[in-house]
């Protein structure tokens, strides 16, 4: 394995409105940039911030409906702006990808929101555009307004999601990676031809949801299928994962949780038919930091005052499809099967002594949360990295505080101790965002799904 | 009327891709800008270009389907380059939208591209990121492929076409003037509410062919709805361009053929209880021009001698939906309904005399359309194009022959002039898109039909 594979990744994962992860902070009067949430320059500024120091990746999250759990309907969401309202990330990645080089660009796309032609153009536009670094984390969504706003009477079940999602994967995979022959862009002056129409290929697809005839309408990118990203916790969000992505974002919040969670993905990317270190797994982590560590749990202990309650039940109820606003919260937890809310539950239960397990309630799983962050200074947050990395994680997906000053404290003080110990790049390599974090690329490996061919037509 | 509304506006259409309207140029060796379409740097040099010959407009027209009439399929359309491959012109201007400050930022999307939630989701933020500088020509797809791209058994017939259309721009309209007060995205950091949920409203649309719930995840943006822009030529088109569109796109040749068009539109206009000034008319034109009406005369020679028969006829063969390879071009034209087509019908045959009319020919037509360009010095150019304002024509679209020394010419050799007479902006108005064309704004006015109001629910 080489050097470049072996660095610890920085991912930096936020959404384009006003309150991605930590709801009510944005009301604490220092943090304009957060509450002018649109304004362009805020985040242009973020993605220069980032290039600076030397992150892989900025992600872009997304909702496409509003929540709707807490208290029966969206109205709280709007209130307490709780990921509401909500831009569109890949049109605020196409106007960030001028004004980067490296930057690695990734955005949360729903297999509602668009049908697979469309959406597959944009990603290819964009990955034209952006020299390659574009990155696609595939999900279906779980808010039930969604489906309303797709014209959808109802949100599919979970395993109808997952059955769609293949279907979906499979469609723009054969936009991507075989409807254009490598070399079919001959733009020859001297014969005319611009197109080898013999390079050139409908796919043809004809599913259970969606009809595709092609040919795509995109030239072959750099990466052809952009860098595949995923989140889901559950056994068949895992499989899914298992199968398709390069990169995995997990919820756990300590190296004893991550390490066996690690382990596993590995473990179904291998029977899945794939190398294991074909998929690279990021921890989402939130840090408060400083100079010091006395600064730093200040800085910590006053952000955390201005934490909305309200805000997170708002969010925590859609993740969890209970409104928790008309739970007792000294329930006992029953097991509840939501992707994203897995690995979170099995990290708050290795918090405690397996005898008291049983006795974990909604309450404790809510503090667990959101007062679950690693606050130090610089060298202290390294130390706590160097434990995931040691528990097998291949990085950290960096959740803000506050948009942008907890990327701008951890570019400031943990970038550079990481950087002395060799933990990550100093600079960044050239190459589209698979080269950059690979070291291998830039197109899919050919044990990838993707790539395996599907039956196309002419 | 103030001087702002009276002045002649200039827009620039070309398309993502190698091949726009002229084709087979691609292949002169000079022209490697156009051949390396994809290239994000000339697109950045052209809309500084534009935005430093103080153009109004960079407007990109788009298909989503390849040309499939000419030869029985898509494959001519390929061989030619004839705007295949196209790439997304949204997530270009995306892209272009920090570049520039007032440069009007307009795209072609067929209400077949995208469910009505996405489409004004992106449209919204880029409005947005752009400072409310968006344009939006309304378009039905006319290619057999762009339906099956899209998961239809066939296209639509015309008269289904534009009931779509008026279905489509119902929805949109509801999210983009309906879903949220002017003042309900408080973020009031003292009451703690992000937005005021009795200020924003789901739309509760259900159609004949989409559903859309709501509300719309973007909070107003400078001109909520975007410049509506419209290109139809058939009498249902000119109709629905009457009720809906700011500009209109003509395709007019002449002075002469252009002065009834345009009386047509006002005509419709006022019949549709719109003011016969809010729709702005540009007519589609092609310049050669250079310091010297010789030099202009051998450029035009000489770009002549590279346009490709094939080419266009694979172009014309889609636009008329008749395969040309396969007609005897000395037979005598029919009549044809094709949206597009009737200006330039209208405008050949008003080049002969009435006994002559019958006689003419496919290609007469074919001839009429390429060879028809304005060709001149600055001067000369700015006389014509002093003609077509005295007709009544609000401006140019100007179609390049190449791109992008075709703009570089225009503004090189023309815009001076222009300036110089007063007829065109020397400077920028600031404000958005609507209100830098029509000097007022920025939303649209009262009597617009996407201002009065739907029936829309909570």
């Amino acid at each position: 394995m080489s050097e470049s594979e072996r660095r610890f990744l920085l991912g930096a994962v936020t959404m384009f409105n006003g309150s991605h992860a930590v709801h009510g902070i944005w009301r604490h009067p220092a943090f304009d940039r957060q509450r002018q949430f649109e304004r362009i320059d805020h985040w242009l500024e973020l993605a220069r911030t980032l290039e600076r120091g030397c992150f892989d990746l900025l992600f872009l999250a997304d909702v496409i409906g509003a929540y709707d759990v807490y208290g029966g309907d969206w109205r709280a969401s709007a209130r307490y702006g709780v990921q509401f309202p909500s831009y569109d990330p890949l049109v605020l990645l196409a106007a960030l990808a001028p004004a980067t080089k490296h930057l690695g660009l990734g955005l949360t796309s729903s297999v509602f929101y668009q049908h697979p032609f469309p959406f597959a153009r944009q990603i290819s536009t964009l990955d034209e555009l952006s020299g390659g670094r574009l990155g696609w984390n595939i999900v279906t969504s779980v808010i039930e307004n969604a489906a309303h706003n797709m014209g959808m009477e109802r949100l599919p079940d979970h395993d109808e999601r997952y059955r769609w999602a293949e279907e979906y994967t499979q469609a723009v995979y054969k936009l991507w990676e075989q409807s254009w022959d490598d070399d079919a862009l001959v733009r020859d002056a001297d014969t005319g031809v611009f197109s080898d129409p013999d390079g050139v290929h409908e796919i043809n697809h004809v599913g259970e949801r969606w009809s595709v005839r092609g040919p795509h309408l995109v030239a072959p990118t750099p990466q052809r299928t952009p860098l595949l990203m995923q989140a889901g916790g559950s056994p068949a969000g895992r499989d899914f994962a298992a199968r398709h992505a390069e990169a995995v974002f997990l919820v756990a919040n300590t190296p004893e949780v991550a390490a066996p969670v690690v382990a596993d993905y590995r473990r179904r990317a291998l029977a899945a038919g794939r190398a294991e270190n074909d998929i690279k797994l990021l921890a989402a982590l939130t840090v408060v930091t400083a100079d010091t560590e006395q600064a730093a749990r200040a800085k910590d202990a006053e952000l955390e005052e201005w934490i909305s309650d309200e805000g997170m039940l708002v969010m925590l109820s859609g993740h969890m499809q209970t409104d928790l606003g008309a739970v007792d919260l000294d329930r006992p937890l029953a097991d509840f099967e939501t992707d994203g809310m897995q690995g979170m539950l099995a990290e708050i239960r290795a918090r405690v002594p397996p005898e008291q397990r049983t006795a974990l309630t909604y309450r404790d799983l809510l503090k667990g949360f959101w007062r679950n962050r690693i606050v130090g200074s610089g060298e202290q947050v390294a130390d706590r990295l160097a434990e995931f990395a040691a528990a097998g994680v291949d990085g950290v997906n960096l959740v803000e505080m506050v948009r942008p000053e907890g990327f701008e404290d951890f570019i400031e003080f943990v970038v550079p101790v990481l950087q002395q110990r060799g933990m990550v790049q100093r600079e960044y390599r050239d190459g589209t965002l698979r080269e950059k974090i690979f070291g291998r690329g830039p197109r899919l490996p050919p044990d990838h799904p993707a790539v395996r061919r599907h039956p196309v037509g002419v």
